[in-house]
C-alpha cells in the first residue's frame, strides 16, 4: 500500500491523478490541496477520505470551514502556503505529486523533499527556476523526483535499465502547438482563445499557452537538464504533431529507444506513482494502424522564439532560467487577462532575461525574491 | 577483453561481425568456420589471427590446408561438422556468434550452450525448430541468448529494465518485403531475381527470399515466443515499410517502448557483443528528420500465407515449426535453383507440415531426423 497527496489536486493533472487512483486500489490518498475549488474538494473528500486538506486562498477559509464541516470531514485543515507546506509533508505519505502551475510549486516541493518524500513532479517551473538546488537535495534526501510531464516520463522510461554515461542524446518530441507551419505576421493576430485550443492534448491555461510559443518545450528542456543530468547540447527537439511518440533517447552507440502511447496524460501520472512497476492500464492501448503515419520536421525557430530563449537561459545559467519562467509566467497571466499581445509574451520574457542578466549565484532565497522583481519588471514594462 | 567466436563467418551477419570488431577494440576473436570461401578465411586470419579456424565443406580440405600452410596459419584446424562443434565449444571464448544459415545452426549452437558460452544469436531456425529444448538449456547452463536480429534485438532493447510480467505484446515490425502491396495473381510471376532484391536490408540469399514471403517474419513470431517466453497471441506483426522502429514492446498499462535506429545488422550485433552494455557507435545515427515520416498497415494475411502458416504451426507446437522450416528450408533451396515457382514455396511447405502432423513428443533427435525426411518430402513432392 502506497501513499500519496497532491498539492494542486482541481487542476489538469490532479484531477487525472484522482482518475488514476480510481483504477489503481494499492495507492491511498493522504492529503489534497486545491486554491479556491471547494466543490471538488468536497467531491475528493466523499470519494478519496484524504486524512488532510488544504485550501491555499486563504479569503475563502470562512466559507470552506463550513463546508468542511457540513459534510463531517474530521481530518487535519489548513490554509494559505502554510497550507501547501503541511500537506506536502504529511508524515505518512510516500510521493507527493505536485501538480499546482508555477513557482508557487517550488516551497512545497522543497519542503517534501526535505521530509524525505518522493516527488511525482508535474510542477516543471520548480526545475526550471532552481534545478540546481533541487536535484542535490533530492539526492542528498535521497529521494526521487518521478517526472509526470509525459515527455519527461518517455525518457524516464526508456532509460530504465541504460547507464547514464550511456546517453548520448535526449529527443524530446514537441506537437509543434495550434500554431505550427505559420509565421510571425500571423502570430501578431493571435487571440486569447485562438491560443487556448492545443491539437492534442487538453490542459490548463497556462501551460497551453506555453504550448502555442513553445515556451513550454523550453521549460521542458531545462527540466530534462536538471532531471537526466546532460548537456544543453545533448538535448534536442523533434516537432511530431501526432504526439504518439513521447520522446525518445540515443545512446553512445546510436541506437535509440523512444516511448510510445495514447496522448494521455494519465499514463506517465500512473507511471511515476507505480514506479518502478507497471500496472493494469488506465490510458487506452495504442492503435498504430489507425494512426497510421508519424512524422517529424524541425522546430521553427525563428517564429517560435521562445525555444531557443530557453536554451539561451540555460546556458547562461544561474538564475537566468528563473528569470525566463517568471517573466513568462507574468506575461502569459498578462495575455490571459488581455493585456498584452500574444506576440509581447516572448518580446517581454527576452527583455526581462537581459535585465536581469547579472545576479549572482543562485539561492532559494534569490529564486523567490527574483521572481518578484522580474514580475514587478514585466507588469511594469507592459503598463499602457 | 571478451573472447568471441564465429560460426559461419563468411555469410552476411559474419562479414558485419567482423565489421563490428575493427571498431571494438575490446573483442578478441577467438575462432572462426568458415563453408568453403577460403579467400574469406585468409582475410580473416590475416587480420584477427583467430586461435582456431574450420572449413565446413570436407571436399576443399586439401585446398584449404595448402592455403593455411602458405599463410603461416599455426592455430588448431579442423574440418566439417566437427569443425563447427570445435569452434562452438573453444574453451577461452565467452560468446559464440551462430550466423550460419538453416538447421545446420542447430547443432553447433546446442554444443556451445553445453559449453558454456552465451550465444550471440543470427540463426534463427534454431529457436524456431528447437526453441522448446534450446531454451531450457541455456536455462540450465546459466548461458544468455542474445538476439542478433534487428527485431528481437529491438525487442530486447526494449526490455532492458522490465520485468516479464509486465509485457502485455511484442510488435515486431515487417518491412513488407519487395511484393508489399502485390496479390496473388502477381506473386505467381515472380523470378529469383525479383525475390532477390530487398527494398532496406542487404542479406543472404536464403533470408532474402524468406523475406518476401514473409515466412521470414513467421519465423521471426516464432524465435521471439522462445526468446521472450510468451504466447503467440501476444505477438502481433506490424508492417512498417521504413524499417526504421525494428520492434516494439506494449507493456501491462499501454505503454509501448520501441527501439529505432538505421537499418544496419551492425548494430544489433554489437549490442549482443558488449551487452549489457553500450559503447561508441559502429552503425550511423538515425536522422529522423531526412526520414521525416513513419508509416504502419497491418500485413497481407491472404497475399503472404506464410505468415499465418507459421502462427498455425507454432499453435500446434512440437516438432511442427521444426517441419514448417526444413520445408521451407528445402523449398527456398529449390526456388533458388529454379526448378520450383515462387508461389509453390508456401504450398509446399502447407502439405508438408499437413503430411507430418502427428510426430509426438519433441526431441533433438526427432527434430534432426524429421529435418531430412521433410526436405526429401518436399524435393519429391516438387519432381516434375
Amino acid at each position: 500500500m502506497k501513499n500519496i497527496a497532491i498539492v494542486g489536486a482541481s487542476g489538469s493533472v490532479g484531477t487525472q491523478t484522482l482518475d488514476v487512483l480510481r483504477k489503481e486500489k494499492g495507492i491511498v490518498l493522504s492529503g489534497v490541496t486545491v486554491h479556491r475549488n471547494l466543490s471538488v474538494l468536497k467531491d475528493i473528500i466523499e470519494e478519496f477520505h484524504p486524512s488532510a486538506v488544504a485550501v491555499t486562498d486563504e479569503s475563502i477559509k470562512v466559507e470552506a470551514e463550513e463546508l468542511l464541516k457540513s459534510i463531517g470531514f474530521r481530518g487535519e485543515t489548513s490554509f494559505g502556503s502554510e497550507g501547501l507546506i503541511h500537506i506536502a509533508t504529511l508524515p505518512d505519505t510516500d510521493t507527493v505529486v505536485t501538480s499546482l502551475v508555477g513557482m508557487v510549486g517550488l516551497k512545497p516541493t522543497i519542503a517534501a523533499i526535505e521530509n524525505g518524500k518522493n516527488i511525482a513532479l508535474a510542477n516543471k517551473e520548480t526545475l526550471v527556476a532552481a534545478g540546481e538546488l533541487v536535484m542535490p537535495l533530492a539526492k542528498k534526501h535521497n529521494v526521487r523526483i518521478l517526472p509526470v510531464d509525459s515527455e519527461h516520463s518517455a525518457v524516464f522510461q526508456s532509460l530504465q535499465g541504460s547507464k547514464h554515461e550511456e546517453i548520448q542524446k535526449i529527443i524530446l518530441t514537441a506537437s509543434g502547438g495550434p500554431f505550427r507551419g505559420k509565421d510571425q505576421t500571423f502570430l501578431k493576430t493571435v487571440t486569447r482563445e485562438m491560443a487556448l485550443k492545443h491539437p492534442n492534448w487538453v490542459m490548463g491555461a497556462k501551460i497551453t499557452i506555453d504550448s502555442s510559443t513553445l515556451m513550454n518545450k523550453g521549460l521542458e528542456v531545462i527540466e530534462a537538464k536538471w532531471l537526466f543530468d546532460v548537456d544543453y547540447n545533448q538535448i534536442e527537439v523533434l516537432v511530431h504533431p501526432e504526439s504518439i511518440i513521447h520522446s525518445m533517447v540515443e545512446f553512445v552507440d546510436n541506437s535509440i529507444i523512444a516511448q510510445l502511447g495514447a496522448p494521455d496524460m494519465r499514463l506517465p501520472i500512473q507511471y511515476a506513482l507505480n514506479y518502478p512497476h507497471r500496472t493494469r492500464p488506465v490510458a487506452k492501448s495504442l492503435n498504430l494502424l489507425e494512426i497510421s503515419k508519424l512524422t517529424f520536421e524541425a522546430p521553427d525557430r525563428e517564429t517560435f522564439r521562445a525555444l531557443d530563449l530557453a536554451y539561451t537561459a540555460g546556458k547562461r545559467g544561474g538564475l537566468q532560467t528563473a528569470v525566463m519562467n517568471s517573466a513568462n509566467e507574468e506575461a502569459v497571466a498578462l495575455f490571459l487577462e488581455n493585456q498584452i499581445q500574444y506576440q509581447e509574451i516572448v518580446e517581454v520574457v527576452e527583455q526581462a532575461m537581459d535585465a536581469y542578466r547579472n545576479l549572482g549565484e543562485i539561492s532559494l532565497e534569490k529564486v523567490i525574491s527574483a521572481h518578484d522583481e522580474v514580475k514587478t519588471f514585466v507588469r511594469n514594462k507592459m503598463k499602457r
